[in-house]
C-alpha cells in the first residue's frame, strides 16, 4: 500500500462515525511516531485495513508479517481493549503473540479473566473486506468479551 | 556458559530427582533440536538455569536475550505448565511474549483463566540462585495456579 495507492475507503463513509473507528483512527495516531499521517484524513488512515481481493492478490501467499503491519493489528486490538474498558470500567490488557512465519495468538485479559483469544494466521495479509466488515468483527470480539466478564465478573476483577 | 564452564550444579543433587526437574529435562530436550545434550547428564543440562553472582557479573547489565535464553524461560515455563495439566486435567496453555528491550510478559491460561501472569526483566539474565531456589520459585507459580483453578473451575474448563 503505497502512498500514490487508489484509496478504496471514502471519505464519507458513515461508519468513519461510529466509535471503534474513532477509536482505530486516535489508535493509530498515536502509533505514528514520525507524524506521517499528519493532515491525513480518516478515510485515509484507515484504508490499508480493507485487504479487497485485489491488494491481496497483489501480496505473496507466505510472507513475514513486517512492522507496519504489525502495528495495524497492535491498533486494532488496542482499540477493542480500550472499548472493552469503557464499557465494563476495568482495565483490559491486549497481547499479541506473533511467530516469525506469520503465525501468532492475541488475547485481552481482564484481571484474571481472558475475554478475547484468537489465533492469527497469515498475519502479513491482515485486513478485512470493509470498514463495515471491521467494525462488524470488532463488535462481535466486544460482545463476546462483555458477555464473558458479565458472566465472571469476580474473575475479571482480581 | 560455555561447554568448558564449570558446573555449578553437582551431579548427585538430590533436587534432580524431583519431579519438576525431572520434567525441566524433558523439555530442554525436546527444545534441543540438534542433539547437543547427547549423553550429557541431568545435572550438566540444567546447570545453565543457575545465575550465581559471579555468572551474573560476567554477563552485560543491558543486553538483548539471545535463542537459547529464550528456549530456556519457554522450557521453565513449559514445564511449569505440565505439571499444572498432570495437577488438574485440564490444558494449560503457556504465551511468552518478550520485547526486544529483554522485558517481557508470561502468561499461563487454562480455559478462559489466566493461572500465571509474570512479568519478565532482564531476560537475557534469566536464572536462579540455585536448582533449590528455581524449584522453589515453580512450586509457588504451581500452588498459585492450582489455587486459582480451584477457586474458579468453571472459567478453567471453559
Amino acid at each position: 500500500m503505497s502512498e500514490g495507492a487508489i484509496l478504496v475507503v471514502e471519505e464519507n463513509d458513515p461508519v468513519l462515525e461510529t466509535d471503534f473507528m474513532k477509536e482505530m483512527v486516535k489508535q493509530m495516531r498515536s502509533l505514528d511516531m514520525y507524524d506521517t499521517y499528519e493532515g491525513w484524513s480518516e478515510a485515509k488512515i484507515l484504508d490499508p485495513f480493507v485487504m479487497t481481493k485485489e491488494r491481496k492478490r497483489e501480496m505473496p501467499v507466505i510472507g513475514d508479517p513486517d512492522e507496519i503491519i504489525i502495528s495495524r493489528i497492535k491498533a486494532f486490538y488496542n482499540a477493542i481493549s480500550t472499548l472493552i474498558e469503557k464499557e465494563c470500567k476495568l482495565m483490559a490488557v491486549p497481547l499479541v503473540n506473533l511467530s516469525h512465519e506469520g503465525f501468532g495468538r492475541v488475547i485481552i485479559s481482564t484481571g484474571k479473566l481472558i475475554v478475547v483469544d484468537k489465533v492469527l494466521r497469515d498475519v502479513h495479509r491482515f485486513g478485512f473486506k470493509s470498514l463495515s466488515k471491521m467494525k462488524d468483527d470488532a463488535d462481535k470480539l466486544l460482545s463476546v468479551a462483555l458477555e464473558i466478564i458479565g458472566k465472571y465478573p469476580d474473575v475479571a476483577g482480581m
